[in-house]
């Protein structure tokens, strides 16, 4: 299918044309990886995303958080990942007191199906389940606007993917004083944002002192995630939702909106 | 929550503080509306989207077709939508056979819970449910560049929620010479292209002649959308993604990527 050449993690080779004007030239081209990535716990198959095969220890880690199958990073005993075929399949050894919530989860769940929000039917339920406020509280002084353009002037070199593709999402960390101490890629921006969170708590048991700042919208799921995890502030370089916005207000984080050459709109 | 202001469907009115420099400046501004939108057949609850609450009718056909959960427009016999203080119910009353197979659809998939793709727990499953090749083959030449690019050129004029709050995608539909016919927008991209596909199939019996155009990327689940309605050109602004290509050159369906400035990247 596509065309030989040296496998890059992370992008396919492809054979294009290319139209401009009244040209038309064949030439390869590069495009983003999108694959299906299973998870699965204690070898239960849970569910696949559709993912870019990049640093998928970070993602398993940061999707299981921040969707609340997991409390904390130490319930984890095993992590692998394995390549195959059909796709990629991460197996996670969680601790039996996590498996039982698991499961305990899934028989909720189940019967509850659909192409939306996971396990969601109603829009009670929908309610129910979104975060009241941030878990944790931070101290110190929240990040301000010129913190934020820093970071988001130092991003773009940050985004090898990007460059190469156009077509991938970036989450990033950085400290208050607007320098990036991370950065993920991934196709998908929720995806991208779990590998940054995964990331983050493997590096240690509490968040560093920051923001988190994604090359994308602000939704009400982006803004759940970051609340979820205890993330103080977040930065979009595009436009919020109006449930982002509700969300955010209510649950005290900080929210940016439209970052871009020294602009930043305050929305929460 | 919100500041006062006259309803403007589809937009949040807020409050928000823009940094620009060394500036703060308190206004009003609006951001694109994000609400919880729930699909109900025959009483049974099924799914709660995010969505734009607006071509409501659009969408919840649409999404019924393009996941494959109706077979037919004439399957269904009623379509109520009712909003209500914690989001949107669609009613949709459909045929005792479509609400059958409905049902055996929802008992096979009750148990396979996850926030991925729905209903899809093993990498097995995700293969199977890609849809092999464009339900129906198009007659006739199939759209080219200078289509493509007259179409997108004429584009933004019509998305005027994206003028207003920046946070919007667009699908449209195009005749063969670029004449855009339809538009709809959404929050979300899979959203706004369900909306312009239920637009198109209360238009008619068939798909008229023309190709899909959308203000985002082309990922597989935009092809597979796609291919299940049997549309047979899909043109993106932006990049495709490795299994977007890949699913489209297997499966017949002409795919344009990066429609900017007069270049159009045809990729299968």
């Amino acid at each position: 299918m596509f065309a030989a050449g040296a496998p890059t993690p992370g992008v396919g080779h492809v054979d294009v044309v290319r139209h401009d004007g009244g040209q038309a030239i064949v030439r390869a081209d590069v495009v983003i990886d999108e694959q299906p990535v299973a998870l699965v716990y204690n070898g239960l198959s849970h569910v696949v995303m559709m993912a870019t095969p990049l640093d998928l220890e970070d993602f398993a880690l940061g999707f299981s958080l921040s969707e609340g199958l997991l409390n904390s990073v130490d319930e984890v005993r095993d992590l692998t990942v394995q390549p195959g075929a059909m796709g990629t399949t991460v197996q996670l050894e969680v601790s039996p007191r996590a498996f039982s919530r698991f499961k305990d989860r899934r028989r909720h769940l189940a019967g509850r199906t659909g192409c939306g929000l996971c396990g969601v039917d109603s829009l009670q339920a929908f309610h129910d389940a979104l975060p009241a406020s941030s878990v944790t509280q931070r101290s110190g002084a929240l990040p301000g606007p010129v913190a934020v353009a820093r970071a988001f002037a130092a991003l773009p070199a940050l985004q090898p993917l990007q460059a190469r593709t156009g077509g991938c999402h970036a989450a990033a960390w950085s400290n208050p004083q607007g320098e990036i101490q991370l950065v993920r890629e991934d196709v998908g921006r929720h995806n991208a944002l779990d590998k940054l969170i995964g990331a983050l708590v493997r590096q240690g048991e509490a968040l560093p002192e920051g923001f988190a700042l994604v090359s994308s919208r602000a939704s009400h799921e982006m803004v759940s995630k970051c609340m979820r995890l205890g993330v103080g502030t977040l930065a979009a370089i595009s436009a919020p939702t109006s449930l982002g916005v509700d969300l955010a207000r209510r649950g005290g984080l900080q929210l940016f909106g439209f970052c871009r050459n020294d602009v930043a709109v305050q929305y929460a």
